[in-house]
């Protein structure tokens, strides 16, 4: 690719697809598996230096698409704006002016990239459960591949929060020469058998509904309902106790009394049902499972505290800038403490922030000043550092 | 009744069965709706002293039964020990040698006591879902009959736990001249947002099983998926993130590696997998429905915080013993303290102890000395008080 095509990128704001591990040249997977072929849906934002050392990579969360800023129209005319629009752009927190931005649908989603909807070459039909399980660092994998299709070869920084910021330190593990700076925020180093507890909830109400059919209801019903419940349970983790007292407390919907019935008689009843119902027609209910499977098997503990493991990363030199909030009880403020001390006995260059936020797991998508001036100050640190 | 017939009870040891509300004297409930005949399951363990002054009521939690103590055999030839026997018996810390202990199976349930599954009267079918909505004072109006037709008319306290707890409250402000003493233990005067969402993600996931058919399921295929999905979220609650990590953490399920499927891997997988099949076979899904409702509704905060409402309160003299855990975020601390605040303000005599626990919500359960001596010494200054 050239930089013209960069350029054209760059001014469409769209997303744009690429496709590698063209079989017999298929991606081999942390599990063993190979996967091909493999497109990649990806965006970008700014424009590429002349020595190509501005580019920022931002990794999405769960649901999350490679559409993280500005307004796109989708096929319908309804105006979709990027799901971190608040932070990246000209002049923001992430600057568009300074910095060439990409973000690229993770593998296995079903938003542009490869995933269980796509079509499996062996069949001719979607893949669903054929599709291999794939973990974060399989992820990261894919976007280095496209990184390296893009002749890109340095990142100033990698940033997300999340199953987002979960890739962004995965990336330091596996290519700590490419990374100057990494910004995981409202993340973990290893998901807790409370995260696994919940994602295991979710994907049994995906495969409890009899459409799932064992992941072969493409062109069929699809597992709505299962789905639906399966957001709900992630909506409860993403706010917090504090966030729902305030957003909902016991406030009734549409009634001055209860209903006596199984009706939403509360606020946060029909603010889960209504999440749930939204979720279903924009996100593959396989998807939710190789997703949430990815992210209970993340764990890289062994990685940033063994002696043997760590080397890599010892002779690195990557600034982090950890980010927890106060409320958020899914990634809790122990588990980055536990992250920025592993950091440090690496000898990296670490600064930590715990916001006071009542909005629990999801406050890192909420526009915030702080964030954004304290996301910029340190791009910037890095930038001229 | 007699005393000779209560005596008898005290020596089976099995649950006997009081019914009342013969139609057309039905119940009145909350909602305004009518219910009877209505029958009640309760198990009693002791022996009612001459002057009637030694009666405690225990009020059982969401799944609960009357058999709090003891070991019964079930039809099986299964053993079933009680589910409170740490805590209740001769010479522990509700000492059935000194007090006359009831426990009866609420309104709603499904263990004895009449519920959406008893037979409805005008159709001679289940009530399914024309069983009416429950509350918690409907729960307690059931026991305050069952204690008239036991010629009990004064209760040296009444305890319980979480939805038991609020049992517990509800006593003391419908007849707060009947109570001497009340534990509520890990409870709450109000639901939270948080805990309606929890519940409410159970319902839907009952709701979403194709089997439910809107509560008609009785004789049929039951929703045992949608209701081990209810448990499993349930028992997420019930534990914590300490409770996890410590009982579980990310140990694996019979393997030493990832079976990079959606089989459970992890320890915590395969727990809520147990926990949520083997409770199908105890519990009917349409009482987790109405038992949830009427926990979603129990709000006392108006009865124990304005000044019309406290009245009755602040006429009697209840000795309050308040029991909060450090790791129970369903009923977090922070709550029991308001309803400790509420009560001083109507000039009550209130106890608090907040227990360090790491074992979450259900620690109440939990065979703990420092609990038993708690609630022995506090029934033992109220006996002699």
């Amino acid at each position: 690719m050239t930089s013209n095509q960069l350029q054209h990128s760059k001014n469409s704001l769209g997303q744009q697809f690429f496709t590698f591990a063209e079989p017999p040249d298929e991606m081999f997977l942390e599990s063993g598996a190979r996967l091909g072929p493999v497109t990649i849906a990806y965006e970008t934002y700014g424009q590429l230096s002349t020595s190509r050392d501005n580019v920022v990579l931002i990794a999405h969360a769960f649901s999350g698409d490679s559409h993280v800023a500005g307004c796109l129209t989708d096929d319908q005319g309804e105006a979709k704006p990027g799901w971190w629009d608040s932070m990246v752009g000209p002049g923001k927190g992430i600057d568009t002016n300074r910095y060439f931005v990409i973000c690229s649908n993770i593998l296995g989603s079903c938003m542009g990239s490869t995933g269980p909807a796509a079509i499996n070459p062996a069949t001719g039909k979607p893949y669903g459960l054929d599709f291999p399980v794939v973990t974060i660092g399989d992820m990261v994998d894919a976007q280095k591949t496209l990184l390296d299709h893009l002749e890109i070869d340095s990142l100033l920084a990698v940033i997300g929060g999340s199953v987002g910021g979960m890739q962004a330190l995965e990336w330091c593990v596996r290519y700590p020469d490419m990374v100057r700076a990494a910004v995981p925020l409202a993340t973990t180093m290893r998901h807790s058998a409370l995260a696994i507890a919940f994602n295991e909830v979710a994907r049994q109400s995906i495969m409890a509904d009899p459409n799932w059919c064992q992941g072969d209801y493409y062109g069929k019903k699809t597992p709505d309902l299962g789905l639906a419940i399966a957001r709900m349970v992630g909506h409860v983790t993403y706010l917090s106790d504090q966030a729902m007292r305030k957003k909902f407390g016991r406030r009734l919907q549409d009634k001055k009394d209860f209903s006596f019935g199984f009706d939403a008689d509360f606020q946060v009843e029909s603010y889960l049902r209504y999440q749930g119902s939204k979720f279903v027609s924009r996100f593959d209910a396989n998807s939710l499972l190789y997703i949430t499977k990815a992210a209970d098997y993340f764990d890289l503990v062994d990685k940033l505290t063994t002696k043997e493991s760590i080397q890599d990363l010892v002779g690195a030199s990557i600034k982090f800038l950890v980010i927890s909030y106060t409320s958020d009880w899914l990634y809790p403020t122990y588990q980055s403490r536990e992250l920025v001390r592993s950091l440090k006995r690496t000898g990296q260059d670490v600064s930590f922030c715990e916001i006071a936020a009542d909005c629990g797991h999801d406050a890192f998508l909420i526009p915030d000043e702080r964030l954004s001036k304290l996301i910029k100050g340190f791009l910037g640190g890095v930038a001229h550092g």
